[in-house]
């Protein structure tokens, strides 16, 4: 491998899937002079059109064989669900020295998707920027969006150690702090950071909208009471967050039965009027407030992108 | 009554409770010019020398019987199973023509626990301002808590009418939009908007704080990926809400048997592989959330406090 890993330059970045990551990484790498040229693969027309209009890339296709000829890094930043069938066509495009990588929630299942579709040669380094918003698309994307997040890589005892470094460079180049984990464990935290929280959500607010004593309009009006703030995860991208659970299935039904079983415990307390063990908990959570305040990421911190 | 009903101005208002939402609307009495005096009672020791010396109240008191005496507004901004004690106490107190008023998160208790120790010509207006932070005690208070948000009144048919007229006058000039209903409707309301989401809150943090795979400095680290929002729900007062739970009992019940009925269904649907379920739930919930940014409740919105 002939790239500087401190400080790496890509030639041609092939950028797979142009929405709030991918092109916030595309807004980085431009802003850090990082990138000779980048070519943007979305399916649909619309994307690609808005992904030019906006000069976040300089080309664009529908076809992953295309954008990935001649790339020297390869990102993926589509659903998980999508790696295989994307891999399958650009793997063979792929020359030696490349770069593939992408921004998943799940680890273990991306490693399994992409491996089989790597040519001799060609480093995979798995990476998932713990770092987002509500909002989709292209229009979405903002270059802070990574600044003071973590960024954790997964990359396995067989994975090239310069392409590792190369990456890891890219992301602090966008701000962010890196982590190395194994992917096993990636799934595992991360079920309960992100993926049970946004099951909940959901839930809970499929349950609101689907009573009948209370109508919707009640449930808007009166959101500023807790609702609220699981309606802003409950927005997330639909086909994005149903391949992250099927994707990392066995670690989110693991946290869902634990955490059902804590609910029983809750459900009882309440129903009993035991207000010990509810004192208890809610004592006991604020600790952990405390903590995440402490360490700098309770907010969301830096600019947000103007809407 | 002799007080003016649109523009109510107070001789001597007692307030039971100098936290965080005590607090701002005595801060948004002063504004406003509304209150000759005003006597804060608390059990500590500690929180009466803050409201003074935050110069939130001009006296205090760890009497609610002495609060009362030559009070013509008495508010209660306790947790709620604090009222019928407090009642007992002050009710002999209160001189005809006084109001006394709340702020709780439950109404039907808050009716069947006050009502009994109101003398003749002291009418009862219940009162839930829907506003708050995760922040407790008279230094987390602010004058701009209220504005732009609900603050529902729940009258019984025997209400006095002049008395609710002056109680939501109240509470305009405190920016609040004012709306009425019945006590049994509202606390399903509040069930669904409020009480469920903050249980839900705290369980799924407690959940993560009790895992043995999973550090709580990792939980704390990678809680961006929307953890963190739970966390701060999860960090509001806990006497204040081991009393809610208790005091609507019964509409957390039903709305959390729902809840776990729908997750359910999610569960299976993630153990069986079923995407459709999943992408169809996801792309209604984010509907909600568009309904709740168009009403304007969507932010934190007016001035924050400095911390």
């Amino acid at each position: 491998m002939s790239i500087d890993t401190k400080r790496p330059h890509f030639e041609r970045v092939a950028l797979v899937g142009v929405g709030l990551i991918g092109s916030s990484l595309a807004r980085v790498m431009r802003r850090e002079g990082m990138v000779g040229s980048i070519i943007g693969c979305a399916r649909t027309e619309a994307t690609r059109a808005k992904a030019l209009e906006l000069g976040i890339v300089d080309e664009v296709t529908d076809d992953p064989a295309q954008a990935a000829t001649g790339a020297d890094l390869f990102i993926l930043c589509t659903p998980l669900g999508t790696y295989g069938d994307i891999m399958a066509a650009a793997g063979p495009m792929l020359a030696a020295g490349a770069i593939v990588t992408d921004v998943g929630s799940a680890k273990v299942c991306t490693i399994r998707d992409v491996t089989p579709f790597l040519p001799e040669g060609v480093a995979f380094v798995p990476a998932h920027p713990v770092a987002g918003t509500e909002h989709s698309g292209p229009e979405a994307g903002f270059a802070e969006l990574f600044q003071d997040r973590w960024c954790i890589l997964t990359p396995t005892p067989e994975t090239d150690a310069a392409a590792v470094d190369v990456v890891a460079a890219l992301w602090k180049r966008a701000g962010s702090k890196v982590e190395r984990m194994e992917a096993k464990h990636h799934d595992l935290v991360l079920a309960v950071t992100s993926h049970l929280p946004h099951l909940i959500a959901y839930n809970i607010v499929g349950t609101a909208a689907d009573l009948e004593a209370v109508t919707e309009s009640e449930v808007i009006k009166y959101s500023a009471g807790g609702f609220r703030d699981f309606t802003r995860i409950a927005a997330s991208d639909p086909v994005m967050w149903r391949d992250i659970f099927l994707a990392n299935r066995e670690a989110v039904l693991e946290m869902l039965s634990r955490f059902n079983e804590d609910l029983a415990r809750l459900q009882r307390a309440i129903r009993w009027g035991d207000g010990e063990t509810l004192r208890d908990l809610f004592t006991r959570t604020r600790q952990i407030r405390r903590g995440i305040v402490d360490s700098g990421q309770a907010s969301n911190g830096p600019p947000k992108p103007p809407r």
